[in-house]
């Protein structure tokens, strides 16, 4: 189970209804947040997560409105105690761009930050999750996220092993660590591994072959919606996608939902466009402010 | 008339109730900003004001809650269509840092931005107001502010003018625009001028002689009070000051009125810190988010 939050969804400069792009991904405890706009720290702090348990950031692209709250929250982590290294990844410039920052205010925190730019396509792995990164198309260095849970192994059938003839004991645990054990073979007695979710943040961007590559099959793709319908000439110019393109990429990968986000603020109500992409990709959902979806094997619903 | 509103109130970090260090005094339609701090753009946008009639912004220390709202307020300016210049005043350093920012988020913004690095006591003069500069102490180049409305003409005296054999007309104005007409004297017409109102901002400091200095007669002023009393020794070690030490401030400057902000998140409720203040200078107020005073010669109030 993953829990999906959506902390800022507007596109460019804030509102009072919308904040700047920020998403975090809670698996168990532990929070990864992708894009951190100025004010992120406070919208995690009126949110049900704990900025705490941040273990990873993923920055898409180095535009304001996806980065600009790194420094504060950077500097609050330090000033409530953190001690845990953290790991902040982007595109080509993210090093220049973050210490440039801290810089620039005098940042002070204890704890180990490590920042790791990254070129192209790159797969990144940690211990519950891997994320693949490949980029996307927005005219500055840009990537997508893929976050992807491990897989966990697949169900032992005892009943199984013993028809094979292995007494129950320590043999049981062999199998299941993948070990063979009086000629039976794991893959006779455990079920194939269980594929974990996930889920595909574009930040912005144009649709885009990339895009589709990285999103194909995925559980949850989360992507680009600046625009509605009949505004592809303008999101064309600002390099942003609209809702149908967002849906048809949805459509074309085989996602299973998909959430659209970075709405300009033209859109008081950003259900017709969630309306416009059904048309396209049915199982569509639109973001807002402190909106969280859990995200299962067999349904997405808010929480 | 001016017109003092609070965009944040709290110190260091933000929490759910207080944003971080920015302060705007409106003069007619002119809007003059002290400190920026991270989600300071999205408080202006909450509050009555328009930050389109931001003239100049006075930083005054190069602290992450005070500082890092200023690139994004900066870009929104230009997104939304600014022409005109823009100035900046902070303290040595201050270049860098917000040109550092600037560039860590490709900023881009069409208008004029003219930053000053101050070095000490400077008056700087604009058509309504002029605004003297003079360092606190804080343990990093710092500087308060203090805001000063220009003078107007007293008021002119008809029958007197008329008694002393000016004839009304032309001369009447000549003698408002300060010339002599047939041995009349403009002082023997009109009353002396009136002072304008004047507001005095520290920023983060400890309790301080240049800040008395700084501070001698203003109408309003508004003093760091990030502690109650009884926590003077944490207050001298991260060089903030208590509530009380605030107040002995006003007091001993003869100021009219005293606005307690900057308060460490440990106070839930602030109106404590008021109270306690108030046992040494009576005409003390407490800021809360998006709190405006009106102040004028005769009053300061709620609105």
């Amino acid at each position: 189970m993953l829990e999906i939050t959506f902390l800022g969804t507007g596109a460019g400069v804030p509102s009072k209804d919308r904040a700047m792009s920020a998403v975090a991904i809670r698996q168990g405890p532990k929070v990864t947040l992708f894009d951190c706009a100025e004010g992120t720290q406070r919208q995690l702090m009126m949110s049900k997560l704990s900025f705490m348990k941040i273990g990873q950031i993923f920055i898409t692209h180095l535009h304001g409105d996806h980065l600009l709250g790194l420094p504060g929250l950077i500097q609050t982590m330090g000033m409530s105690g953190r001690k845990n290294p953290l790991d902040v990844y982007g595109p080509k410039g993210t090093y220049d761009a973050v210490m440039g920052m801290l810089n620039a205010c005098e940042g002070v925190y204890e704890y180990e930050l490590r920042i790791t730019e990254i070129d192209g396509c790159q797969r990144l792995e940690f211990n519950t999750h891997h994320v693949d990164c490949f980029p996307t198309v927005h005219g500055v260095p840009s990537l997508g996220y893929r976050y992807e849970e491990k897989e966990t192994p697949g169900t032992f059938d005892k009943a199984k092993a013993i028809s094979l003839g292995i007494r129950p004991g320590p043999d049981f645990g062999k199998l299941q660590n993948g070990e063979t054990v009086d000629g039976v073979t794991p893959d006779q007695v455990m079920d194939p591994p269980k594929r974990g979710l996930s889920v595909v943040y574009t930040g912005d961007t144009v649709q885009a072959d990339s895009v589709l590559v990285g999103s194909k099959g995925a559980d949850l793709l989360i992507h680009d919606s600046t625009y509605d319908v009949g505004e592809e000439e303008r999101a064309a110019k600002h390099m942003h996608s609209t809702c149908r393109q967002a849906a048809e990429v949805a459509r074309e990968a085989g996602a299973r939902y998909l959430i659209l986000t970075h709405f300009s603020h033209r859109y008081s109500d950003c259900t017709v466009l969630m309306e416009h992409a059904r048309e396209t990709f049915p199982e569509t959902y639109v973001a807002n402010d402190f909106d969280t979806f859990e995200l299962t094997r067999s349904s997405i619903r808010p929480i």
